[in-house]
């Protein structure tokens, strides 16, 4: 397997710079691990994520996903940061209680144009996963 | 077609009961139409939701469509805040500049175990959509 | 609304001439209607069709959406036979029974690189969709 | 890991039996391997299912994808013919030439109302996927 296109620590300051209203010292998201393609990334439990019923919703679900997905592209290509979602399809499989969401990004294909993964999400110190993400970037033209 | 099982009203005071941090005065959401089955909501615009190359992001849209997909439900069999999405799809089709996102979502299907509707997405004042969303509920047993 | 770039007789011989297999005189795939980046083609009942409960089966559908895309993508950019699907995402809403069907295709999207399109399937005679279809395809540079 | 709750071979009947149109000696379908939700299924060459270009079309491949499904479903809730599909969603990630296709298909999450599922396809001789499935099965209340 070749080495990341970019170290967690420099994917960290990536996103600082690009995104800094959402990526932020504080702001509760980690770069846990950065392989090629391939990462894991943390978002700590806050209470506001909670939907009806005490589970974290599917919106907090849905941006920590994509979330992963913009980290494992870089991880693969380097700094595209205009890289962007073109398809997202979620399952729910089941409702995860309140603690820190877990997020395994992997890269299925790398092409020119696109690049397709697949994002499981945990709750974290639970095994079973709470959903299943495939998605697809649009790589802008290098 | 049939009234909706509750008015926009009536949707606006469950939202806030039941999930008071997402739906208050002031959050910037607003239930536009209310029709059975069929509804329009708004987010209104704030540079937090803007992504590097200054447009709105995936996660702030896919907020929003999940968000009108709860709406139409409600519309459709009234009082269920414990629905739950079990599945969604979205198609990013053009990128939103910096104005309100409109979700005009619709039921396509409502069985008494599942509930199926499309949401389409429009940045405010243009007339091509910005996004195509398909999404299942999962309704309580009654 | 532009003209289709290939009227259903000139997409009708292409189709003969690149899918001989699946598309000849008595195959009972029809073109119904080719107007720009809008289409709709029926497929003829048949008994092979049917599965368990009595039911058209899911692959029929399918194959019917994505042939029904595939004429979509002709109307609006003529011929290009090495088009391809790169994603379908399909959700079933209700069961046909032993009818012919029916499918819509609309493009939402025609870009350089991709298109995005909708596909209701119906039922011949009843108006309540079957299936509702979205799905890209990858464009070969011209 | 449970013992599946239906063997290959009773599998292998029960699809003769419900659906002998698409399942019988010499249709070019074997079960290869049955686990308990978690299967492998194979799908013979035929010059058929050719597009232009010279690959294996898309619907081939979803036809494969939904029976891997189905039996993967027989193999976690045994004799069930009246399981539906309600959403497949692929993602197509490279073009399989003139091969055999192999489909392996996990249960992700065996509810009492929805089953969900990954399937993943081979083009047979190759490591790397030619496409990527996920999708929701309804079971009938037993």
């Amino acid at each position: 397997m070749p080495a990341p296109a970019l170290t967690a620590d420099e994917i960290g300051e990536l996103l600082h710079e690009v995104f800094p209203q959402a990526f932020y010292p504080g702001c509760g998201l980690t770069l846990e691990r950065v392989d090629y393609a391939n990462v894991r990334v943390r978002r700590q439990f806050h209470g506001d994520y909670l939907r009806p019923g005490g589970t974290i919703s599917g919106p907090t679900m849905m941006e920590l996903a994509d979330f992963a997905m913009y980290v494992a592209i870089f991880s693969a290509i380097g700094r595209q940061p205009l890289a962007v979602t073109t398809n997202l399809n979620i399952n729910f499989l089941r409702k995860p209680g309140p603690a820190d969401l877990i997020a395994d990004a992997k890269l299925m294909k790398i092409g020119k144009r696109l690049a397709v993964g697949e994002v499981i999400l945990y709750s974290d110190g639970s095994e079973e996963p709470v959903a299943h993400v495939t998605s697809t970037y649009s790589i802008p033209t290098r």
